[in-house]
């Protein structure tokens, strides 16, 4: 069985981090299925899906380590073919990924208490974001 | 058809690499399922799962490379807020993420001979840990 | 229901990057699966798979980052095990990671238009690899 839906909502950009969990665990009540994995996909280049302790803090520290890691103010190659100045965001959402798999037992994600399900939105302005969560199982 | 089952072990920590590819092995052994997907799962937001040719050498390579990517003896803002001096094991763990998935064939992981699974452990004291082993398939 | 195949390929080696996403595209067509997930790994601990937008500039400041980030010309006590001086490729493959899950909703892959599957083979020479496209669905 399988089932899916999409979480549709608006990001700042520049690692502006969301916290899915409670938009997903109601997508998992939604679908009744009990027992299975849950994969949560975000569609296109310059985002990634990862968990963290979603507390402010932990969220600043995630935010100035890939600041560190791929700074915005660098020279890529990339901003010479479109000239949208993101290439510093389509390297960070490459390197975290874009997806992320949880197993599901009881009609629950096996989720620890201070592990949250994270949107990171690289991309230098606003954007419209779609996240996409599909759950197989039984 | 699903089948799940937890692995429970102790940790030490601070970069504590252990190699899960045996008893993962027997997990699928016992499922009887031939062909599917395995997902691992680490429960916690100071872990990660990954692969790695798993012998001493390469474990202190990637143990140096994290200490240098996300050093220990840094300030974080996180350490501000609960006062357990874990900032840098929840963003090293952010970043390689909790979850791998492996395609099943007649009964096997799709695993090459040099590339096992591992569970880091990152947080900054010993740990008793909780790694889920989903299987779907048939 | 679930669906495999192999994809057979050469590679270059240091950080070879190749466009398998038209290669799946094909499979998932073949399998005439409408509504799931495709997972896509790489057997072996030297090479990834991720996304990026596949375009040449943007490909070098991948190449460019990952040999900033993990250096080739560097001393890894990995080199001493087996003297195939591939510390490096070893470290990057495994941060990297080597599976990918792309839900699949009406026969087509939630990817986005900038949004390419990527095999990068970090080894220090050629090699022949294998990529496992394995669909579960229905």
């Amino acid at each position: 069985m399988t089932y899916q839906k999409k979480i549709n909502l608006s990001t700042k950009g520049l690692t502006d981090i969301i916290d899915l969990t409670s938009r997903v665990a109601d997508i998992l009540t939604e679908s009744k299925i009990q027992n299975g994995v849950v994969i949560i996909f975000i569609t296109g280049s310059t985002a990634s899906i990862t968990t963290l302790e979603y507390e402010p803090n932990l969220v600043k520290d995630f935010q100035e380590f890939i600041e560190r890691l791929i700074p915005r103010d660098k020279k890529y190659h990339h901003d010479a073919t479109w000239g949208d100045d993101n290439g510093f965001s389509h390297l960070r959402a490459s390197f975290l990924g874009p997806c992320l798999s949880i197993p599901i037992s009881k009609g629950k994600m096996s989720l620890g208490t201070w592990q949250q399900i994270i949107l990171c939105d690289f991309d230098n302005h606003s954007r419209k974001r779609q996240v996409i969560v599909k759950i197989i199982g039984e």
